[in-house]
């Protein structure tokens, strides 16, 4: 399986680096894609991004992942990232994403109807675009989203549980 | 099952929270230990000790866990921290280690003739302890130990494997 990850400088490095380790104890391979040769954290850490947003055949990938931070007020105004988003749902593939992640989401139109957690900060935002704010992990149908670095164990666990359950 | 992390200031980040989250996952219950009530990595997170090292009783306990950065060289210093190493060793119990923490390993005379990662710039204070260092993730009885970040996924793959083993 692969997994991509969408993101631009500023994201929140524990959001980005737990679940980038993580799938890949499962023997995923995950990839970055970003507008950014190399990409930092806002705490500092970096990495470096395999393709450009543009590069990415979403048909190429059975998992999507959003980290925080102020990355995705970045992401968003790439519409060829918001293209990828938009594949994941329209085929129902695996997706996860915490904190600000949702403001992706929510540019690319995906959000109505969901339950969705998210950091409070943006939640009206979520709920102003059709969705449904919930204070913890949520699971909905592919969508496995979550608040903040403290719920990063189990943000993980039930994307894990549900990704070997399909 | 209960796991006791031994930090003090500037740990490296990834490396403490990246098992804090992960034995979360599997159920278990992760303390740490510190002879600070607020510990802060070296990448500006931040995380509250649950005790000090002389308030651990260490047959309350599992597993040990000790993430590096500058952390180990503060505490190494520490006697009470050396007693608690010193007890997972005698009694082989499940020890995970990366990066610096070797430093700590060392003072509490655990090392020699281990097979051992640790990070490169103090892999020669390994040897002259007696210990032998491997350039990869390390599984030596109930002891495992990785170099750096990179290999956080390999690492708590092998050590998780392991725990459910036994």
């Amino acid at each position: 399986m692969k997994a991509i990850i969408l993101a631009e400088n500023d994201f929140e490095d524990l959001e980005l680096f737990y679940p980038f380790y993580r799938l890949r104890e499962e023997g995923i391979q995950v990839f970055v894609a970003s507008s950014q040769k190399e990409l930092r954290g806002k705490r500092g850490y970096t990495i470096k991004s395999d393709m450009d947003y543009h590069e990415v055949n979403p048909e190429d990938f059975d998992i999507l992942i959003i980290p925080g931070g102020k990355s995705p007020e970045r992401v968003r105004l790439k519409e060829e990232a918001l293209r990828i988003v938009r594949h994941f749902f329209e085929k129902n593939k695996l997706v996860a994403i915490i904190c600000h992640g949702v403001q992706v989401l929510i540019s690319a139109g995906v959000v109505k109807n969901r339950k969705i957690a998210c950091w409070y900060g943006v939640k009206d935002d979520l709920i102003a675009a059709g969705g449904e704010f919930v204070d913890g992990v949520a699971v909905d149908g592919n969508l496995v989203s979550a608040r903040h670095p403290g719920d990063l164990a189990e943000w993980m666990k039930k994307f894990i549980e549900l990704m070997h359950s399909l």
